[in-house]
């Protein structure tokens, strides 16, 4: 049974590999793409991931019974605003923003009580972006949250992980609250950890002309995540204030007890921070590991 | 003209891949391998790092006109103490430790006058060690900084030079206060930070049973350099502590910018920081880059 006509909004990286992965799959048929530029419109009629392209999000959501968002999480709310009076009875809306409370509290809002919206987060991506990039395999083995709203059906929920599993993804029920306080642990503070690592370094280096000899691989590795798109990275951070303030205060600890263990000379510390450090780390990956075989476990027995 | 007696104390990874390449190059032909297990000392005759080995340090440089010292930076002192007294006359030594004014100080107070003294950091290693993992190749490329002391002659500077030459590494002669400096902002700083968050991150999450599938490519790029042995990187931070205390409240200071901002839903800061930290790694990227292709412009020039 698949979806007649969907809008993507914001039909970009994501957005496109959406529509690619879920045609592919027979999960939906006619695909309205709206973005701002027309140029990127045409790409997306282009690349056939849209067969009919408009700006307005309002007019593209006439008529359609899946609308799929995938814009920066901040301007999320601005596009509930824009369709809430066009959309059909029935329709499933989703999005795919990074973090997740604001989004489900920004439709419990201003959605009306005729459709569904049950919030995604894939946990894809490519170095590059805009819709040329899309893939109809850019899902395919990752990770895909689902985080459903107090007023979800079951049967709503299983039409949504329906659709992410046709598009190669493995779905993951999360509360919205638990889903955010665990992406500021694992990729926000990451993030804001590796771009004041980056200022400070270029700082610390600042009127020292040869410093490019002594930046290693250990440099690179460690401040890469500071790449990231400074519009979409403090649209995410400021969704998820609290959680991340906490993980950063954790973090600033952590630190001034190394510079602590720095006014005392202190071997002690060191040995215990830095062999805590690296068994923590070997723990994480261990349990990523482990995790990741009870998923393929449970994938072959289900298959 | 080639160092006839070569004294390697400590001859794993490091200082065997400095016999092979030496010894390739013709510029040492007797090599003494010292170690404390025999296995190690067993192993480095097999690989034709060392043609003699014993376990006492003292005997192993009675003779010697070269020594070449590849223990943990913090051991270097207790090395000197050994050796001091069994040195010839005339006899060039030189060490490979990550850090270099403790070392270089040391050396003064402890070497005697009739031996030349002259610091080395080769930027070269690898996921392995052991005096089994070694390579002739390993330095090939790579950085080597060399630090002279204030009564280091230039004819014992151009003896250390053709040495690091004959290697395939590149010499860049730093005074010791220079490289240690800019080590703590490009190494020391970078490491500390991945243990920290590493440790952060563990403890932010302990008691969230499906936290692995949270962990992404940013987690464990940001953390990889907490595999670091906390023995070897406990000796580099207490020999630079000045340099890393200074870069470490630049970096908390840094996070306490972000956080403040949080503290002010402040959206104009998050974007000056997180653009300036993209600024900023670019920038030192670019200046890496520009100073390979001069080194490169040299070589050829040079040749």
């Amino acid at each position: 049974m698949a979806y007649k006509r969907t809008a993507i909004i914001g039909i970009g990286l994501i957005g496109g590999s959406f529509a690619l992965a879920a045609k592919r799959a027979g999960s939906i048929e006619t695909v309205v793409g709206v973005a701002r530029s027309d140029e990127t419109l045409q790409a997306a009629l282009e690349i056939g991931a849209a067969d009919e392209v408009t700006t307005d999000p309002a007019e593209a959501v006439r008529g359609a019974d899946l609308i799929y968002i995938a814009v920066p999480v901040g301007a999320t709310r601005g596009v509930f605003e824009q369709i809430r009076d066009s959309l059909e009875s029935g329709a499933l809306v989703t999005d795919a923003g990074s973090t997740k409370r604001e989004v489900m509290q920004a439709a419990a809002e201003l959605l009306p009580d005729h459709v569904s919206f049950i919030g995604g987060h894939p946990m894809a991506g490519s170095e590059q972006s805009g819709v040329r990039a899309a893939r109809a395999d850019l899902f395919e083995g990752a990770a895909y949250y689902i985080t459903p709203s107090e007023t979800t059906t079951q049967d709503q929920l299983d039409h949504m992980l329906a659709l992410v599993r046709a598009l190669g993804a493995r779905p993951d029920v999360k509360v919205a609250e638990y889903h955010d306080r665990l992406m500021a642990a694992t990729s926000h503070l990451p993030h804001l950890v590796a771009a004041a690592l980056a200022g400070t370094i270029h700082r610390l280096a600042s009127g020292h002309k040869e410093l490019g000899n002594f930046l290693g691989a250990g440099f690179t590795d460690t401040t890469r995540l500071a790449e990231g798109s400074p519009e979409v990275w403090r649209d995410i951070l400021l969704s998820n204030p609290d959680n991340v303030a906490a993980a950063l205060d954790e973090m600033i600890q952590q630190l001034q007890q190394f510079a602590a263990a720095f006014q005392e000379t202190d071997r002690q510390t060191f040995d215990r921070l830095l062999e805590g450090a690296r068994q923590a780390r070997r723990e994480l990956l261990e349990q990523q590991r482990r995790e990741l075989l009870d998923n393929q476990r449970w994938d072959v027995q289900n298959q």
